[in-house]
């Protein structure tokens, strides 16, 4: 299939290329490193240097014999966008190129509009390249988990079936996030959902929850090809984040009480996820969704879960809980639905001692490069 | 009351400021004339010319010895905007700043890629502009009924309490929208939710239907000081088309089976609804949402109407069906909430025979500016 991946050469993207790429598929990528651009802006570079799109293309090919296609521009930039789609004419578009942070978004109103103009900018362009260009292309956009908020009530997948005054109606699940990036993300889904409708388009929004991990099954053939590794308090997800104190000896920060919940899961299971969506697209003016996670755990259970795989190494893990600089709740209700892709075939990779293990290692190699002033940033909501 | 209105050349915007400098408000008006340029764009000029917005603010000043100030430039830039917010520090801020149509925002990319940002860049500005330099301003957003498209339930004001598998909660009411101007307004919605909640704004989001009419107290006085009035299938409502199209003799064009049925409102009763939301402020951290339309009709119910009235003036009036360039239900169910304005004391203006007699004198006295080739402008949405 061809495959275009929009943010390849993000923490997700390039892995996602290499992944369908050793499955067959005719790949190309693009990207304008403005994720790079931002962690260097904000002080918070990974772990470890990368190198650019371009030279992991020529190393991956090198060891596979793979093409992986490159293409270095603005998609929110319809000229480059517009050409991108009118040269590859994909069948599939996996749509990462967002700022991802929600820190990132509630940094100052400079950081808002960046991600506000390139989220919808990018969203926007890729649904008007595929009417023109590719019509019957399955756009497969990363929602978050962090659309539906933590509600009172189940959170279904994607959609809710509602009685009111004797009558029915099926809608969009309503959603209510908690920062800029993530209400990017309802807007995303807002204007989909509109050209779905109106034009037939076939989507699938994966509402993916944080993400774990940097080894996939094609990064473990050389240091070259691992993704990104972030584990700052602003473009770190929080799992990563406590793996990178636990090496350093630094204590696991949590936010306030630490009740709060969220679904969670392996890098490896976000390429396979990515992978069953694309190879079972859903019909013409079908908006399908996912909720893309395997497990759920409270920001306490990943803390207690990361002191213990810590100390059966010999770390002396301690958990701190700080002043919570976010505006969220830190006991609340959440139980979210996740059975569409365990019904696609999803076998998850569940988060067990010995996978805690393998990433404490993997960080403890890089133990030098730890740079304890970018695990708390003072990035406050309020 | 310090009152700023975003957009006050507009149909709405401009009798907006006089009627509230006429209670005694202090008022500054600012845009860049935008619906000009794109009236101007697509062949849609309205029926009679109206002076630019500094020489309607000299003949107010004239008639009434109250001043009106005028600041002209793109809310859109941050610049401008914040400049406007710093000098005036406004108690109330009433955003009509957006690009108001329909089929506009369906011609083509580039129409859209200009709603879009022009509504969302706006939005996203006031909500900056006011936490950066007046946090306890009111923001009275000019949303649309149209954002809740035509679901097959009751439509409440603004939010629903949804009872789902044993436990309740309260969202927004679930939008979906049946063109992208009105799929930004919800993503508009999205964006000052968001910021209500996490910065304590305090907002009115008035759900306004499509209005009706011209003349209100103020505009009497001074045919200069009359709104844009627009009869083109682009930036003309409905009822105003219809009534242009019953004094030059035009059939009234239904689109499809005209079973369409919305909310719909006298221009006077706009008017009385933002004085009304100005003049009781919802406390800080509240969106407060109104349903903004007094009568509910379809399409065909106007149509017979605007017949009724035309016929008793002398005026031949023939009824077409055409075919629907819109993707919408031509029959469907419609039953919205609107007692929250009648509440605070709204006394509405309702669609008489003797108000459409009223329009179809004034759009007389201009018949011979009637361009019958704006009536139809093949717009399609799909």
């Amino acid at each position: 299939m061809r495959i275009l991946i929009l943010g390849g050469d993000g923490y997700l993207g390039w892995p996602t290329a290499m992944n369908l790429a050793a499955h067959g598929h005719e790949i190309i990528v693009a990207d304008n490193y403005l994720r790079r651009s931002l962690c260097r802006e904000t002080s918070s570079e990974p772990l470890f240097e990368v190198p650019n799109l371009q030279d992991r293309a020529v190393h991956w090919f090198e060891r596979t014999g793979q093409k992986i296609s490159v293409a270095i521009g603005n998609l929110a930039d319809w000229t480059f966008a517009a050409g991108v789609f009118e040269q590859f004419l994909p069948e599939a578009v996996i749509h990462y190129a967002e700022q991802p942070s929600g820190p990132y978004s509630m940094m100052n109103r400079g950081a808002a509009a960046t991600t506000l103009n390139n989220n919808l900018g990018t969203t926007f362009n890729v649904i008007f390249a595929v009417k023109e260009f590719c019509p019957d292309c399955h756009i497969i956009k990363l929602g978050t988990m962090g659309e539906y908020g933590t509600p009172n009530i189940d959170i279904e997948e994607g959609w809710l079936d509602i009685k009111h005054k004797g009558r029915e109606g099926r809608f969009l699940f309503p959603r209510q996030a908690g920062s800029l990036y993530h209400t990017t993300k309802i807007m995303d889904t807002d204007l989909l959902w509109f050209y779905v409708r109106n034009w037939g388009l076939r989507v699938t929004d994966l509402m993916q929850g944080p993400v774990y991990g940097m080894e996939t099954e094609e990064s473990g053939v050389d240091q070259r090809l691992m993704p990104f590794f972030n584990y700052d308090e602003i473009f770190g997800t929080v799992l990563n984040r406590f793996v990178v104190q636990a090496v350093a000896g630094f204590p696991l920060t949590v936010y306030g009480a630490g009740g709060q919940t969220r679904g969670f899961l392996n890098i490896k299971d976000t390429l396979s996820c990515v992978k069953l969506a694309a190879l079972t697209p859903p019909d013409k003016g079908q908006l399908r969704i996912f909720n893309q996670f395997t497990e759920v755990f409270s920001v306490n259970d990943l803390a207690s879960h990361v002191q213990r795989a810590g100390r059966l190494l010999g770390y002396d893990v301690m958990i701190k809980s700080i002043a919570n600089p976010r505006q969220e709740l830190e006991e609340h209700y959440y139980n979210p639905a996740h059975t569409g892709l365990l019904e696609l075939g999803l076998e998850p990779h569940l988060l067990t001692d010995n996978v805690l293990a393998g990433m404490l290692e993997t960080v403890a190699r890089n133990a030098d490069r730890i740079d304890q002033r970018k695990f708390l940033r003072g990035v406050k909501w309020a």
